[in-house]
């Protein structure tokens, strides 16, 4: 039962891979990259420092293209985010029979809609697992009693959300106010280790 | 962090429970039963088979004799049992800060929608938790990879859903027919213990 996680370091994904290796999955944390940044940095260190497999799958950078393109077209990211996490599980079906991510219940982007989801997992013979069950509060609760986290700042050297990819494009492109305007600075949380307790 | 689980003995309430349970939730095993009719034994029994700690909470009445009407008047069960789900949720919330249910992505009743969802976890000032994030292909092969499963005839000695106290109202009031004709006759599965390995 070899499951993989589309991993960002974050403490949503972080939950979803310890939930799956508990349940019996050989788990391994997949961070997606375009080849125009390496933005996977930042989750290989906590995948490594949770004691997980972790794995670079590498990404066609046409489609980050398209995803800017989109992005600087509607003026604010979740169509272009949504479109490079459909592409991204697509690309991780390729390899794995049981494809998961971190998305909550109250994630609205990345988000696949319930058809998208059937027809992801139908089309591609796999099986699609999120944390649509939990809500930001317990995501959060449970994070507290594993992980110890990092909260500071999203710079380009501590994030590996698809968003760093996509800002280092719109920054070579429009300059670093458009990139800016469209990906504010926001804090972040980043998953460490464990919990000495764990 | 004491969190429960709405227990019918199925697969799906099983799963919900051993993933608390691995998460570090110290878990218990909550059946709702309304005085009519011992429906819980089924689920106690397959509680303590798997080592999890199972309680009967005590329901009003009035609030199955309500769910009936509306069933009656409906002529099919869904608005019926929502309306139970919902009492059972709330029941369960004056009792545990965690409260969680079994219900998976494909489900279409008993179903909280998000709002709903919402609404509860904020009056309520709990957590709420389900399987929404697994659907049915998945909680299968984790249920087979995890439990020992009976397959059988639902009747109503082997099965602790709110169908069999509503079942057996409906019985009382309109004749066995009537009962039979909003709940046929399916095929179960009912959780007996562990897999050897686990």
């Amino acid at each position: 039962m070899k499951a993989c996680v589309l991993y960002s370091g974050g403490k949503d994904s972080s939950l979803m891979a310890v939930i799956l290796q508990r349940l019996g999955y050989k788990v391994e944390l997949v961070t997606v990259n375009f080849g125009t940044y390496p933005s996977w940095r930042a989750a290989e260190e906590s995948a490594l420092n949770l004691g997980f497999k972790h794995r670079v799958l590498e990404a066609d950078e046409t489609v980050l293209k398209d995803a800017v393109g989109k992005i600087l077209e509607d003026g604010f990211p979740n169509n272009g985010i949504n479109q490079v996490h459909r592409y991204a599980l697509e690309l991780a079906s390729m390899t794995y029979d049981i494809v998961a991510d971190g998305t909550r219940r109250d994630d609205r982007v990345p988000k696949l809609n319930i058809n998208e989801i059937q027809s992801f997992e139908d089309r591609k013979n796999v099986h699609y697992l999120t944390l649509a069950g939990f809500g930001h509060k317990t995501v959060n609760h449970l994070s507290e009693n594993l992980f110890t986290v990092k909260k500071e700042l999203t710079n380009m050297k501590n994030n590996s959300d698809y968003e760093i990819e996509i800002r280092h494009m719109i920054w070579e492109i429009e300059g670093k106010e458009a990139a800016l305007n469209i990906f504010p600075e926001h804090v972040q949380s980043r998953v460490t280790g464990w919990k000495e307790n764990e």
